[in-house]
Parts: structure tokens; C-alpha cells; sequence
């Protein structure tokens, strides 16, 4: 929905070059709603209207814009004015815009960015995706552990514009090493007594994480202490940037929509649904289908050994997709709750043995529950009283080995090294197809 | 994993009455570890130690235990005692432990609490699970627009102790009227004017959220604008609480495991998989087991009807389980990406249009590679080359079906005001083990 209201305004504002009309129309709302006003606007009269604003209000709304008008800013517009806007985004989120842009257009850009700022940028770009050091910031307040509670406040008061958050407050030797943390809280519980140092108040015993640890792992740390912000250390422990609350709620977001992806066998789309060009869908989607088909035909083969068997018991047929079907489904529940748990961090590997006995106990009873649903239908179709309690007696069991190996197969993969959420799911629904089709004719035949 | 590095001390601590020891043990650390290094404790020392730490301290170490911990504790120590711990935790949190007690221990409890507290206890306990007020903190941090810098500063440092944050201060009038907002930042960045008032600074454009509104939409509101906190008003703009960032990623992360659980078919938990009781946990499965098993019971029907057929041509029935397995398998694909393209705010209903396209190119590429990949075992299978022709059409028509009916099915859910998350995958999955049946063997009467 775009805002449509301001629109007619900040046209003629712009006709007229109103410096003061746009200076005021930048700063007087919240960053949030003068970036939604603006969405309206083409490219370049955005673009004009953020060069009224201060450069760390620019930066600001320029976050509010949708990614495709920021990737479109930056490919675009005049060098030298992106270059002084790159310099004052916060440089996790610099260097996530930039790897989206051709390499030459981002070496253009660079070239014009403060050296600092661009050492800065170049180092977070080293970071594979998905670590700590790739969703961190280098922009932390850091404080000397010889000043005073009023120079420390003067100092931050000073540091505050350029800052993603102030909240926590480093405090560093002259080698970066961490030293410890002072939380903004206790610097203004001491607002009366300012002339305490921050040697005083700070905290030694820190909480960090390494640049190199996953980002899953970190957001669930964060989770678990309710931090606002978690230090990012190399293995010397000197301090390399921090990661806000806000970048872990994207994490947290991201991780989640991964995960789903993974349990519908869709391998993990890099932007949202609906800007995922289609062949780069298909390809996600075909690549774990493809290997469900493979699986379905080794179904097929296994129906086909078994050609002469169902060719005699004929009303067999019916319920093959209901003894898949029951197998599959109980299944596809284990290992999604078995996955779920242990991405909520609920759960690991050293549980198994409390999953096994979990999953044999409510496999029994699901067992007997689907198995006592099946009867009548059976009933219904077999030829006589014997042959009809040949599916209550699969379905039991399928459901059974569904619950047992659904349960067990993330455990394994996890142990394996390999992701749980990506393999557990195709191999449970293979596994459960053949295992269902060979219990069912051999039941029969041993029934009948 | 249990830390027993201190358990002796401790113990000895215990014997020997050390109250001095006991307080530097309580004091040294992290409460987080404070918290860990007791878990090997009995539930009786624990609660020995924790009355060495003062108030505040006591509630945060206590909050790191884990819940069965806290429960116990609540259920079984002395009243008043009880009563003085729940009165310094967190409002929000207090109402989700009491909530797991016996109403008559509650009422022996909150009797105990002062009346602020317990006031606040009680109307926090009237908002239904789910909601923002559920989950909102009364305990924030609110001025008077007339203090200067200076008096804001001093009265913050004297609430800091009982607030959970003081990053954001709401400014209200003599009513509770929300009438700005102020982040610490600000006061901090204004250090150096300590005589500018609060009314100068505060900002009174607010992103504000309803009591009885949905605590999923609340995520979205605080990780789209990276807010700290959000207030929490009523009808008229009455202030009554916030929400801080802590409570948003707890939020998405229970959202999204119940999310996961439901689109694998579970009734979503109210706690984690391994502390569910085995009957719960096998009522909240068999619930959705039950409902797709009368859905496979619907295709054993189906397939009741076309026995003469299938008779004529037996080699089509190895076949079955692929046919139904490509469809169902497409089908969860495109329904679990809607459902969570909309659970992450990248999607609503009126993207309809764009949903339909998408998902008919998508299928048409699926149909046809799933289509080309089953060619072979059909030409091995099928007695002439037309019959083979059988299995690719049908392949082709059941992946372009299942993904319309799992692109459009969860936006017609959420048209009609189900959950799409809950209904999706079942009817999905029902659907189209139906639609593939008929398709089959329609195709396969037409051909040969």
C-alpha cells in the first residue's frame, strides 16, 4: 500500500528546489513513515529528497526503503553521493546491500567511501554467510576503564549519533581486548555519583561469541539472556564488532522460514517467495522432488515384485495409499517435531534415548488408534473376517516403524554431521513408502 | 549438563551458615551463572542460597532456573517468602508461572504480594494468551514532559532498579495518556544541556500497539522498525505497558515452531516435545492422523470404483504411489512456501494474482521434468508405447494441480478466517491423493 498523501507536496517542493520544505519534511516524522511517504516517488526524486537530510537521518530512512529501491539507489545514482551514504550505513547491512551489486559498480562505490568505513566494510566482507561475524556490526561503543561515570557519558553523548546501539558499552585495552561491559543502565543509576570509574561498574564476566560461531547459535544465546547486544571476539579475544537484538530478530525470522522450507523438501530460497525468479524456485523445488520421485519408483519396483501377490488379494490395492499414506504421515510428525525441538534448542543428541521410548510409546498408541479406525473399512472390502484383519495389523505396525524412524533418522543425521531439517523428511517418506508396501504384502501372506 | 565446579562450596557454605559467602556467591557472577552453577543443588538449597541475594537479584537469578525449577519452588516454599519473590518478578512473567499453579496456591501467594504488584498481576491475567496484553510488561519507564534533562536523568537512575528497560522513557499526562516518546540516546546525547526539558526532546509520532492485539503481529511491527521495545495502549490511548525486544524473539520463536508443528500435522504444543505428556502428545497427533486417514479412506473409495479398470490394466497399480506422491508432495511444497511467506510479512491476500502465476509456471516446469523423469520406468513397465504415455500426462497433470490447489488453498483459508498453517497441509494432501486417482486412471480409460 503506498502513501499517497504527502505526494503532491514534496512534487512541488521539489519543482520549486524548497531546501527548507525538504530539510523539514525529513526530519519532522519518524525515519519509518518519511520512508513510506517517499515510496510513491520515482527513484530519482527519492533520491533528491534524501540528500536534504543529515547524513545519519539519510541512512536512517534509506533503511525503511523496500531492498529492490535501495539495490536500484546504489546502481545507480550519482558515485560520489552513494559513496558518502555507504559510508554512514551501519557496515553489516553495507555489506549485504553491496553483494547484491555487479563487482565493478561496488568497487566504483568503495573507491569513494572513508577509509575507515571501507576497512571496516572490507573485513566484514570476509565472513561466510550464516557466521557471526557476517551478521555483526563494528560500530560498538567502546570506553577507556579510567574515565568517569561524566566522562563517559560525555564521550557516548558524542558517540551516540554514529552508534547502531549504545546501550552496552565496551570497555577495551589498547590491544582491543575486551576488557568488560557497562550497561547504559548502570551508567544513569550512577548519575549521582559521577565521579565513580568505569573500572568500577564494569562487568568482567562477559558472554561473547566467536566471529566464526553460527548465527543460529547465537540468536539462541541471545534468546536464552535476554541480551541487547552480544560482543563478537576473535579466538585472542579481541573485539571485532557486536550483534544487535534487532539483527537476531532477522535471524531468528530467516532460520525459521529456512527451516519450514526444509520440511516441505524445498531447498532454502535466498530472497522471499514472491521475488525468487521462477526458474531459481523451480530448480529449489525440482532438485528435492526429483529425489522424492526417485524414491516413489523405488516404490514402484517393490509393488511390481509383489505383482503376483496383490494380483491374488486384488481389494488389496484400495488401501495401499491409506498403509503409505498412515506410515508417512506419522512419520513426517516425529522427525518435524524432533527437528522443531532441537532448533528451539530443546532437545540434543544426548536425548536419544528418552526420543526412542517417547516415539515407541506414542507409536503404540497411535498404532492401535489408526489401526482400530482401519477395521471397518477392511471389514467392508476383504472377502472374509481373516483376510479384513490384514490391514488393521499394517497399519499398526506401519505407523509404528513411522513414529520409530521418524524419531530416530534426525538424531542419526545430526550425529552424522549432516542437516537434519534438509535430509530428514525426503528419507522418512522414502523409507516409510517401501517399508509400508513389504509389511503389507507379507502380512497378507502370512494371513492368508 | 550440570556444573558442579562450586557444589561443594556451596554445601559447605549451607552447614555452616556463611552468610557472607553466600551473598559474594549470589553477587560475583553473572545471574545467568549463579543460576547454572545451583542447578545441581537441591530444590531446598537452592532456595537457601537465593534468600542471601537482595530482591531484584533473587528474581533475575531465578528466572535463569529452568521452569520446572521455578514452578516447584513457587508451589512449594514458604508463602511469604513466595509472595516477596513473585512480587519483584516481572508482572508478564509472574501471570505465565502462576498461571501453571493450583488456584488455591495462587491466591495463598498473590495475598502476599503488595497491592501495586498484585494489581498489576491481575489485569495482565485478563488479556487472552496470544494477545500483546499477554505478553506486555507494566513495569516501563515513564516521565513527566517538564523535567528537565538533568531531573530525567536523576528519576531514571532511581527506577532503573525495578524497570526491565530504560532504553525508551513514555511521557504521559496526569490520565496516562501516552503523549511521546524519548529514547535514552537522546537524554544521553543531551549530557552536555542538562537544563533542555523533556517536553524539547521527546517525539511524539509513536509506533503504538493495541492490548488485544495478535502477538504475531506485534513480531512483525518491532523486527520491521528494529525497535527496542513498543508501548502497549488501550482504545483511548491509555498507556498500560511494553513489549521489549526479549519477549519478540521468544514470541517468533514459539511462533515458528508451532508454525512447523502445524504444518506437519500436529496440534501445536503448548510446551516443548520432550516435556509434553505421551498422552497429550499422541491426542495432538492423532487428532490430524485421524483426519488424513478419513482423506486416504476417501482415495481407497476412489480406487474401489475404478477396480474394473485397474483389473484391465494391473501394471498401472505400481504406479499409484508415485502418481499420488508427486502431486502431494508438489502440493506441500507450494503451500508450506505461501504459509510462510505470509507468517514473515512478504505476502498478503491481495497478492493473489501473483500467487496463481507463479505457482502455474512453476508447475508447468515441475509437470514437465517430473513428467520426463517417469518416462523410463513407464516405457519399462508398460506392456506397448502408448500405454507408457499414461504415466508422464498423468505425472504432468497431478505436479500442475498440486501446485495450484497448494498455492491457492491456504489464501482461500485465510479469505474464509481459518488458519492456513492449521488447514493447509491436510486438505492439500486429501485433495490431491483424490484428484490423482481420477486423473490416472481417467487418462489411462482415454488413451487405451
Amino acid at each position: 500500500m503506498i502513501n499517497t498523501l504527502f505526494l503532491p507536496e514534496l512534487r512541488e517542493m521539489l519543482a520549486e528546489q524548497d531546501e527548507a520544505g525538504l530539510i523539514e519534511f525529513c526530519t519532522a516524522l519518524h525515519p519509518s513513515r518519511t520512508a513510506e511517504f517517499m515510496e510513491g516517488l520515482g527513484r530519482e526524486e527519492s533520491w533528491q529528497v534524501l540528500q536534504h537530510a543529515e547524513p545519519h537521518l539519510r541512512s536512517e530512512i534509506f533503511s525503511f526503503f523496500p531492498e529492490d529501491r535501495q539495490l536500484e539507489m546504489l546502481a545507480s545514482e550519482d558515485e560520489q553521493q552513494v559513496g558518502a551514504l555507504v559510508a554512514v550505513i551501519p557496515a553489516d547491512d553495507a555489506v549485504d546491500l553491496l553483494q547484491q551489486l555487479p563487482e565493478q559498480r561496488v568497487e566504483q562505490v568503495l573507491a569513494l567511501v572513508p577509509t575507515t568505513d571501507r576497512r571496516d566494510i572490507r573485513r566484514l566482507q570476509t565472513f561466510p554467510e550464516g557466521t557471526a561475524g557476517s551478521i555483526m556490526t563494528t560500530e560498538a561503543a567502546c570506553l577507556d576503564e579510567n574515565l568517569t561515570v561524566r566522562q563517559a557519558l560525555e564521550q557516548l553523548g558524542r558517540q551516540a549519533e554514529k552508534l547502531e546501539t549504545i546501550y552496552y558499552i565496551y570497555v577495551v585495552d589498547d590491544t582491543n581486548h575486551l576488557r568488560g561491559v557497562l550497561s547504559t543502565r548502570m551508567l544513569v543509576k550512577s548519575f549521582g555519583k559521577l565521579e565513580r570509574t568505569v573500572a568500577d561498574l564494569m562487568d568482567t564476566d562477559i558472554l561473547t561469541v566467536n566471529a566464526n560461531d553460527d548465527q543460529e547459535e547465537v540468536a539462541l544465546m541471545v534468546a536464552k539472556y535476554d541480551l541487547l547486544a552480544i560482543p563478537v571476539v576473535d579466538e585472542h579475544r579481541h573485539m571485532l564488532g557486536i550483534i544487535t537484538h534487532d539483527d537476531v530478530i532477522d535471524v531468528v525470522f530467516e532460520e525459521a522460514t529456512e527451516d519450514v522450507q526444509r520440511i516441505a523438501a524445498v531447498d532454502p530460497l535466498e530472497d522471499s517467495y514472491i521475488r525468487t525468479p521462477i526458474p531459481t524456485l523451480s530448480w529449489k523445488r525440482g532438485l528435492w522432488l526429483g529425489i522424492l520421485f526417485f524414491a516413489s519408483l523405488a516404490t514402484a519396483f517393490a509393488l511390481k515384485v509383489y505383482e503376483t501377490e496383490l494380483d491374488q488379494y486384488a481389494w488389496l490395492v484400495a488401501f495401499i495409499p491409506l498403509v503409505i499414506g498412515s506410515g508417512g504421515n506419522t512419520g513426517a510428525q516425529s522427525s518435524t517435531l524432533i527437528i522443531a525441538a532441537m532448533a528451539a534448542g530443546d532437545l540434543s543428541l544426548k536425548d536419544w534415548p528418552r526420543v526412542i521410548s517417547r516415539e515407541c510409546t506414542t507409536g503404540l498408541l497411535l498404532g492401535c488408534y489408526l489401526a482400530a479406525l482401519s477395521l471397518g473399512p477392511a471389514i467392508l472390502f476383504a472377502p472374509d473376517l481373516l483376510s479384513a484383519c490384514v490391514l488393521p495389523i499394517t497399519v499398526f505396525l506401519v505407523v509404528m516403524c513411522g513414529a520409530f524412524s521418524g524419531g530416530m533418522l534426525p538424531l542419526i543425521f545430526v550425529r552424522l554431521g549432516w542437516d537434519p531439517a534438509l535430509m530428514s523428511n525426503p528419507v522418512v517418506a522414502g523409507l516409510n513408502d517401501i517399508m509400508g508396501i513389504i509389511i503389507y504384502v507379507n502380512i497378507a501372506m502370512l494371513l492368508l
